[in-house]
């Protein structure tokens, strides 16, 4: 399209934002409307996209970051007709695809956004897939506002992003000088964005985002850089177009205050359709099967003493030479992680992110958006970092593998700020959730092969020191099952632990049964889903469970087990909970589950109590 | 001291870093060896500091963000006379304050670090504190890796101290080379760093970091340095001193393989003390009291409409007129979550953080360390992007309020990336802290202040629409209290809520006592502590109780209550969970609350079926 064309195009796609959020009465139509320009110019004659064949491995990707401008991109789809006029006016109502903010409840959405400064470091992921793991070029687009590049994500992927040289990467910055409470930080000052951007390796080019050859240039400026990802630094203004709202305060979030008279101001109705440029190659050329053979996972011996995460990171070693499409991430603890193991033997699917944990999330939903399965790993305790990434991914209907290490006081000497103590509690809330959190070698290689094939976000929880191997090599642990280790008809408690825990309880259970007391041991390595059958068991044989974890008394085993117990389902006579209740320090492994009451001593002097004051 | 002396001074802490990681057998000496130079010059010729009085308010502050460089801080103590050497060789044993990292448990270190990235944020925190609210002036100095540059935290930091021109702040950065892994991102490559912070609003000095004379002089510029924070980006090697380990990779996190000839290459034990500068004020002149007034909360009229959030923000202005240490910090969006109205009435305590949640609690943290009591806001969705700060400052025995807006799916059509559906999940797991979830006006204003004289971390969790007031002004909310709204002798259930859903259960109940059935209502605003005899007298007198919460179904009210009942306490005969199971999408917040069963209708339809088909 020529300039005058682009121009009606963007037109179209502000009076079509203006009436779909003033129908909904809700919606951000004037954070839609300083962007128009760019996204005509770059759906009508830079984008290659297949709309008929979202899955085309050729297709370009565009990420709105800024996802409350979903009016803009709504607009965008009617425009290239991925939707008709009746959809288009669902926006925001209850059972609509199209969402206050986009989510890939709509095929063309690769991941959720709404929360800011998300979108780029996904996109990274995206492009260093298609760089990196790709045989189809493709082209991310990402599209920010100007407040959102205040969150350190952001210069965590723009640090990425210029070190790896994703020329494949644009980033269009909408800078409309107003936040949602009032001016940004830098206002209508482009270079201050610019200047910072060229400091991290990226190129520039800094226009009047409604300057339609300006932006339609920008676009072939960022095509032909190479070796530099490329920031289009757009000024331009908030509600552009509609005297009544254009670059006034106050104004966002919120329907236009007279519709029908902005609508005539914008020219009225136009009904534009764009024929966007599909990719070259044809849509038959869905992405070509990756190799998968047998895998031939380590095989430990039952006494062997052997870290889970030793056995993770040998395990993902095993499972990439079978399986093409994994992918491994680090933060720059591989070491630790022993995610070491999968990066020398694969190194072409393995990638430093360095100490960036949230661009070590987003990296693994922008790839899985790809068809990659992806296993990231750090420690647990920094796992919290990304938190909000987590939460954001779930909304993306994203699967991947979440791997932290170091669970727990038994780490030792380092303290409380490397303990994964939080890590349970904060991915048993995330929707649909997997959590493992295996206890030994052939355990944690069986359940990181089973991960695979999951769906959602699915966390495993490793171990720094070594645990003794208590299952062999061709046990099998089903996602949602348990083990129980000690069992007989005469069990007066049933103790239960996952990881650590395991062997504390085992030994306590030891301890009992030399006294002559009966003590049954569940090994709930499924923490959720979480063995509902074998824990109700329990607790009708034994009338009394007791949690052990290496984790805060909140969010973690004890609450998953309890939650076993409700919805009518009958409640064991007693539940009781082990947990780690006070602060850790420094000391030896042993010291620390000593001071946190999860022993194998206190585990049987508290076995004892309940067993004699308590139950008789 | 002159450079000779200095050099004296960092042999040795580089001596007394290496003897008392090989005493511990664990820790990180090449990492502290590193920094020697650098800290030597500091604590002798810059750092004022009275050791003997941590809480003067003239001291300069210290934050070792490379927390794991602790035997080079804990040299410093040592040679500053702080610690003796009995206590000195305590390191990493059970019940020694001289932890791992570095944490409050020792009265000259302010913050807990250990997770990489948060010592200058924190450090920012306590220059704003010092350059906005202080009266007396010290200097903030943060001891950075190189590593850590990866964070985007550091980012959000250095962007926030450019932009408000903290000159008091200082950040060094060992740029060693070696992560924990292998190399950094940016090895020897100074200016790499130099550049973008520039690019930032920064003054920078890069230095070979082992030439005394250049440290030395790079100290005195940044104290001259006026309008502008200064880096001092120094040159360092790993391990500095010893050849067996310098420059070397895989050394990370290791005693000296051969501590006894390491010592002697450094030229023996030396035994320097440093007489360090005292502030200029005397040490009588601790922090002067502020303001403290009664505080006139507003007054809301039984049936007002009217929204915690607003509630919270008027609550928050009538603090701040009558609590002098009361300061407020958003992210952007204090037209949102109210924080507002603070702002207005007191413009000179109100801090905008801009879209950078980490940046925004680690404000907090720092300067609550100084005294001053935080009430920092956003959406309770975006607090999950500063988790992992959040964790800390629990291990930082940090005091402060965390308010979140914009809590679950009643907030309608925003969708359920600005849902909170996860937040108490993850405060309840805090250690430490306090959650509170009110459901009126009234009882809001009331938890803001008792909020006040709290400890640790207290979140609480408003509603973006409006709820009827229902409780009067004068009504006393106690925290780990609840309130029963509605009981009678022949209570066949108790629903329990917080919030929104309190609303939705008296709705439920009044409708169930039309049909003959006496319900109780539980109003649990104290979600964490929890009250515990309120809930066991509700299982003993009514066998079921029914929490509704705007929540995941995980961590939140559900487990908060069945943990009441663990531990050895009587289970009530049945414990059912509503909560938000399900994705939600795009809808009215009445259409929300349905979809996820947990409106009015959909409670007593559960009640109906319960008490027909399960109880009897």
């Amino acid at each position: 399209m020529n300039s005058e064309e682009l121009t009606e195009l963007a037109q179209q796609l502000r009076v079509d934002s203006v009436r779909v959020a003033d129908r909904a009465g809700s919606g951000h139509p004037t954070s839609s409307m300083s962007a128009a320009d760019l996204m005509a110019a770059l759906l009508a004659n830079h984008l290659h996209y297949d709309y008929d064949h979202p899955g085309h491995p050729g297709n370009d990707r565009l990420v709105f970051s800024k996802g409350h401008a979903s009016p803009l991109l709504y607009s965008m789809y009617l425009a290239a007709g991925a939707i008709d006029e009746e959809e288009f006016l669902t926006y925001r109502t209850l059972g609509s695809r199209l969402e206050g903010h986009p989510t890939p409840e709509l095929p063309w959405v690769d991941v959720a956004t709404g929360s800011l400064g998300q979108g780029l470091p996904v996109g990274v992921g995206m492009a260093l897939a298609g760089q990196r793991l790709g045989r189809t070029p493709y082209r991310v687009y990402v599209l920010s506002g100007d407040s959102e590049m205040a969150e350190g994500s952001v210069w965590e992927a723009i640090e990425h992003a210029g070190d790896q040289h994703l020329d494949s990467l644009t980033l269009v910055i909408d800078v409309n000088r107003l936040g949602q409470r009032g001016p940004t930080r830098h206002q209508r000052d482009l270079d201050a964005y610019g200047r910072r951007l060229r400091a991290f390796g990226w190129h520039t080019v800094e226009i009047d985002g409604h300057d339609m050859d300006a932006v339609d240039a920008a676009f072939n400026e960022a095509r032909s850089t190479l070796r530099k990802p490329t920031a289009i630094i757009a000024g331009t203004r908030k509600g552009r177009g509609v005297a009544a709202v254009e670059d006034r305060e106050g104004l966002h979030g919120k329907p236009l205050p007279d519709a029908e008279s902005a609508i005539a101001e914008l020219g009225g109705r136009r009904s534009i359709r764009v024929s966007v440029a599909k990719p070259q190659e044809p849509a038959a050329a869905t992405r070509s099967p990756r190799r998968t053979t047998a895998v031939d996972l380590p095989r430990y011996e039952i006494g062997d003493e052997v870290a889970t995460r030793d056995a993770y990171g040998k395990a993902l070693a095993a499972l990439g030479a079978g399986r093409g499409d994994v992918v491994v991430l680090d933060g720059e603890v591989s070491d630790s992680t022993r995610s070491e193991f999968f990066a020398k033997e694969h190194p072409d699917r393995f990638f430093e992110c360095y100490i960036a944990e949230q661009q070590l999330v987003a990296a693994a939903v922008g790839m899985q958006a790809l068809g990659h399965v992806p296993y990231a790993s750090t420690f647990a305790a920094f796992l919290t970092r990304a938190h909000d990434f987590i939460r954001m991914a779930a909304i993306s209907r994203a699967s991947l593998n979440l791997v932290g290490s170091h669970a727990g006081v038994a780490i030792g000497q380092d303290g409380p700020s490397q303990m994964g103590l939080e890590d349970l509690a904060m991915f048993r809330a995330v929707h649909g959730s997997t959590v493992l959190h295996p206890c030994d070698a052939n355990q944690t290689a069986a359940l990181v092969l089973a991960m695979h094939e999951l769906s959602g976000i699915r966390y495993l929880r490793t171990l720094r020191g070594k645990t003794p191997v208590v299952y062999g090599p061709d046990e099998r642990f089903p996602i949602g099952g348990s083990k129980v280790l000690r069992r007989s008809d005469k069990d007066r408690v049933t103790l239960i632990g996952a990881g650590t825990t395991v062997h504390e309880c085992l030994r306590a259970a030891d301890t009992l049964a030399d006294e002559g007391v009966a003590v049954r041991v569940v090994d709930l390595y499924s923490v959720k889903p979480v063995d509902e059958r074998t824990l109700q068991s329990a607790a009708e044989d034994t009338g009394c469970l007791v949690t052990v974890e290496d984790h805060h008394p909140q969010g973690g085993i004890g609450d998953a087990v309890a939650e076993v117990f409700s919805d009518g389902r009958p409640a064991p006579q007693r539940l009781v909970r082990l947990a780690v209740g006070d602060m850790p320090g420094s000391a030896t492994p042993e010291e620390e589950l000593r001071a946190a009451g999860i022993d194998a001593d206190s585990i049987a002097a508290g076995l004892r109590l309940l067993l004699e004051k308590v139950i008789r």
